[in-house]
């Protein structure tokens, strides 16, 4: 079944926003099976089931029980089976066993999700005060989030199987590659990062504080596959001088020489993504990249990669033209040089040397939100600036998503940096 | 959807059985939604989809390719991704990942098998020569231990998940605890085993031949839940001395306590099967044991396993009457003491201590087939007798079942034997 | 230190003998550091010195402490410390963790064997009961078989340096490659088996029964490096056909191309050994087999294993004349052809398809030597006559070596059989 | 054998601190018998005699080889056995196994340590330029790193045995508790870190640069055994809460209690340490911590823990006073409150929240040097000050240690810190 996404204007009240973020969540699943929706392919991925009746458990757990009197839940075992890693609420079914769980199947998490709907629509009509609002508009963004992880889900998913079935059948037309990359400097100084103003923010942007930049320069564009394969033919894969110790490590041990959903046939690269398996389209950013990769490819550039906080300063007043997943094109788009600083907001994250840390200050949100971001910041690395699969509107100049530096299942790829 | 099965007449010609034995395959799936038939619960375990698909690609590969000119494929993929483990066909998509295969679905398996019967019922209506009757007697036999996996299968992955569904509503009523278990002496000497006769059989059933056997005792009947409670309850998961040392080493490793499907709610013992979760009732034969606990339990009794000699010794005449996968009862029966040697055939499979090896003279099946039994003929042991959900008339006294010693999801119980 | 094992008189009393065994096991340690006697190289190696420790411990633990009222053991943790497996003496210190144990040292460990010595000098000058004395038997062939363990272990710390380090500093001759294979036919019959007159054995050579036998032929020689590199130049290990299915995902997952201590060089095929790093000599017997190897290998060659009542029916009469550790030659010898049947003792163990199981009517020895044997019946494999390693005396024809099908660091290779 | 260590003044020259640090290595041994020096408790822990082996590899490599025209190795092998981690120079043996090399022993490397000190003192006594000085005192800064290593270690190896062995003899006084727990406030702003000055420094330690720190306070003292055993009485391992979430699932997964060398024997807690096994001393700092336990508790006492750049502002013009190597006493000491900010030196190293990453303008040292410390910047974290095991000397104000976060077999306890 074809892909059609619903709009909703700007400026609608929360109601309108909760209705428009809960239907694209199911129109998602329009291209696919039943059995698509049961799969696990990994510990990291949950099946797209799971992710439709999670997202629901959210609103029911943190909104209709504690909220609404009249609520009854459909099965108090989803309390348990759709926490995700809330220890405030409770125990939680393993996350590597999810894939194991073919009941309830997707019909009974559609009427789950209609009984939840008609309690909060009920709610909402009748007005929330300040407080619940916020709760419900983190929770509107939290499902946004997990809009984008059923798609990097059902990608890998996809990428298992030897058929390599397509998510989207509309292939991509080959894109012009960009000119020859150029930096663009920036002067730095003591700045401010972090969330400012009024407007939605996760607990983890702020508070806003000052940081000392040396001045910097960043590439005007994301690096490209075409880039990225003279890595690979230079040996880039082969050569632990290149590598973090850690990352070479990584590469022997999982055998890697290529972003992850390259394949190699017939001496020819091709990229399997949402639509389908196609030739490597040395235009389009490089995407799929590990952390390791990433700095690897910067080492072997003579560059290095940006901080999180020299992003964040270079985006203030950038473009945030870019490709989201409203445009049905689920891939990245090759620069265009319009801008002198460009593609800083969707088609892929760019990984940043920053470790995710507390900003200066930092304290969790109390209660239950208190686990979402804080009890994180070990281990991950932050990335910027969003994705071709972010829905539109989500992410702004202080998001910092975060994973693992051997991840690579996420729109990840690189932007370069060096000093001034 | 309830269960029910087809019926055939025994005296029914190939074209009818075949026709007979593919349609008990989709009738068992019945109970089934498409999401439970993706789930595997672990690499032993194979999606219900990939059951029925692999028993037609055994008559599209061994039948179809080589004997049917106009004969295509439906997907040249299939070749692989059915294949299980036949090197002399070709690769094999791994097993342990058959449960991340969405794709092909259920309807597109169901497909797959109509267009491999169309071809079959013409292909068997036109008649077959005898070589050929014979490929697909092994054919329609190799569905019929299909069937049972994907009951044993189903089970394991409906075990899985916290809400316990039953694969049928029917609630089995307590049985009656037999009495007391008695010794029936069985006269040895030089006997022979191996299968006799122009009936079909398996190649690892032949060549009959003779083996010496000291006079023995065989219990009269299975070994029941309530007598492995008291095992149980005398500490017999925590005495090493009952305990072979790699059953000891395997029972503190997975933390075993009791048989597979067992659990402890609140102080007492339930047990878990394909009628969903009851009570553990006491005079039923216990079920779902390892090697391990079955020698174990048998040491403790101050007895042990019979060899496979025995047993086959000992069932020569003895009546096949047991409760098979036809009664729609998936779960065994109590013994009813009507008969000296009872509960031989159906029920449970009767681990014997005999290790799965060639018969002497044993010669495989020339071709494809023969990598059927031959090649597993290390670390297993023998089991006899078959179980509930065998299909009738499947199992023979040289019937050779073989799991590892640790396995436990199939139907495995034990009947204790001891010198004369 | 050179290699020299002291003599004992074959009419030696028990006091003698017990002098001597123990003086081979020290012997045995001049060629070594006190460094190469700490290591442990994997979970089924133990360092030496615990070699040294525990066949004291079991003297202390079976005979002193029971039998000498004045007896004070040097250390009380040394009872967990040097317990192998006994479950019926108590606790035992973890078997994969023995090499992380720097104390007692070696020093430590020479006083606790003298200490030991000591007692049983006195109490063996005093004279035993028959029972007794049959525990001290029991004694000393214990140690003798640590004897050989500690030969397999020490060649496999050894083996673990680039530096490659010789046992033995005397290197071996090149020999004659002995003519084509011939087989001896046997004949078969209800013959018996198992252990038979006065003589010491262990419990699981008994108790003597009947065995049906077929005629049957076997190689008159072991299989040697000439023949299994005519295996391998054909493929032996690319093709998954000629291998049990286990032994297969063996050989990909271990990535094993070779038996277990040769190693490529410059193209050339070496061997490591006792006595250092040298070319695969093709007269030899090929040694350090798995199971799975000496199987495919004999299907390859369109034979079998023999079975272990085959073996032992074979070799009753037969010359035991064979290359034991007692020669200072501590590699297997090339066959001369002198019998029709050699090489059946000595040199190397020969593989069975027989499992390791109970004899009919096979009941464990008493107390803590119960679980000598009797416990480890399970997913092993026989293996018959001893090795170049063994000590002299130590075997019989009704001896019952038995090791897993994968292991390959003891002195392992085989000899074909085939049906009449 | 008793340890004492020999003393160098401060003023020596380059050939004086040569011979000293050399010295202080075989020093360390003394107390150490050769079975000890062999034994690998864990990937993370290298054999004492590979310590001894590796920093004269150092020398041998980065100074005889390229600068002593005569110079000849004792054994072309030591190239690879010896090289640690760096690629520059060539192949490496693995590092987890270097317990498995009995060979060369310990005689033989203190004889390779003589053969490259002779070569060492005859080119030092020639004189040598200033880049190669440099690299000389590079490799006397290593060797006391080895140092610390070396003990860190065997501690880990004599931890593993049941029978405690004490590397040390002399037992430790109990110590007398500090007063409660006081916060110094220490005034942030635009402050500079990073080694400054001609002094030796590790190139991690540089480029100085502009920090900007919002005011903040930190502890006076180090967290002390008492106050942790408050921590754990008040469940502070069973609480997710107070967790990182990768932090708890270690402990889940690794059943973590209490502190490394920490064990409950009959109800009361014991430590194991260089000086053996005492009662655990409330007075004492707490030691052997993970990062996610030196964070847990830091949550839990309302606080955090400090940042690099904040604790080495705070350790400008500090006190250097502190427990160290030199003292024999191989454990921390209680505080004694006489300074406000005191244990900031020496003691124990105190973990920060800072991910070890790369300076502004960080560039590694060019050739072999430059993987010193580079290339580990990913998944470790800060830790600062120097421990009791540290040689005196060797630590700075702007010095980085650096560990992964689960990693507590270093001597690493914390100090608290919270915003001012």
């Amino acid at each position: 079944m074809a892909l059609s996404l619903p709009e909703v204007p700007p400026t609608a009240g929360l109601l309108d926003r909760y209705r428009h973020v809960r239907a694209v969540s199911e129109a998602l699943c329009a291209p696919l099976s039943k059995e698509d929706m049961v799969v696990q392919s990994m510990p990291d991925v949950s099946p797209t089931k799971w992710h439709l009746a999670h997202v629901s458990w959210f609103f029911e757990t943190l909104v209709l029980r504690e909220h609404v009197a009249e609520y009854r839940p459909l099965d108090p075992a989803y309390e348990v089976l759709f926490n995700s890693y809330y220890n405030s609420i409770g125990e939680q079914f393993p996350r590597s066993r999810r894939g194991l769980l073919s009941r309830p199947g997707v019909d009974e998490v559609l009427e789950y999700r209609a009984r939840v709907d008609a309690h909060m629509h009920r709610l909402l009509e009748r007005g929330v005060d300040d407080a619940l609002a916020k709760v419900v508009e983190v929770g509107l963004h939290h499902e946004m989030q997990h809009q984008e992880l059923l798609l990097m889900d059902i990608l890998h998913v996809l990428a298992q199987n030897p058929l390599a079935p397509a998510y989207l059948d509309e292939q991509l037309p080959r894109g012009q590659s960009p000119a020859a990359l150029e930096f663009e400097g920036i002067a730095g100084g003591l700045v401010e990062i972090g969330h400012a103003g009024d407007g939605f923010c996760f607990d983890n942007e702020g508070p806003r504080h000052k940081v000392w930049l040396d001045d910097f320069a960043l590439g005007r564009r994301l690096v490209t596959n075409g880039e990225y394969l003279e890595f690979i033919v230079d040996g880039g894969y082969e050569r632990p001088l290149l590598w973090l110790s850690d990352g070479f490590a990584w590469v022997r041990q999982e055998h890697v020489a290529a972003p992850a959903y390259w394949r190699k046939q017939r001496g020819e690269w091709f990229e399997f993504g949402l639509h389908g398996l196609a030739p490597v389209d040395p235009a389009l950013p490089v995407c799929h990249l590990s952390y390791y990769e990433a700095d690897a490819f910067a080492t072997w550039a003579g560059a290095r990669l940006p901080t999180e906080a020299e992003w964040e300063h270079a985006s203030a007043g950038a473009n945030s033209r870019g490709t989201y997943m409203s445009s049905l094109r689920l891939h990245p788009r090759p620069a265009d040089l319009e801008d002198r600083l460009q593609q800083l907001f969707g088609d892929v994250w760019e990984w940043t040397q920053s470790a995710y840390a507390p900003y200066p200050g930092f304290a969790p949100a109390s209660g239950a939100l208190g686990e979402y971001n804080g009890k994180f910041m070990a281990n991950q690395l932050v990335l910027r600036g969003g994705a071709c699969v972010t829905p539109p509107g989500h992410v702004r100049g202080s998001y910092r998503n975060f994973y693992y530096p051997h991840q690579r299942w996420m729109f990840s790829g690189l932007r370069l940096a060096r000093g001034a």
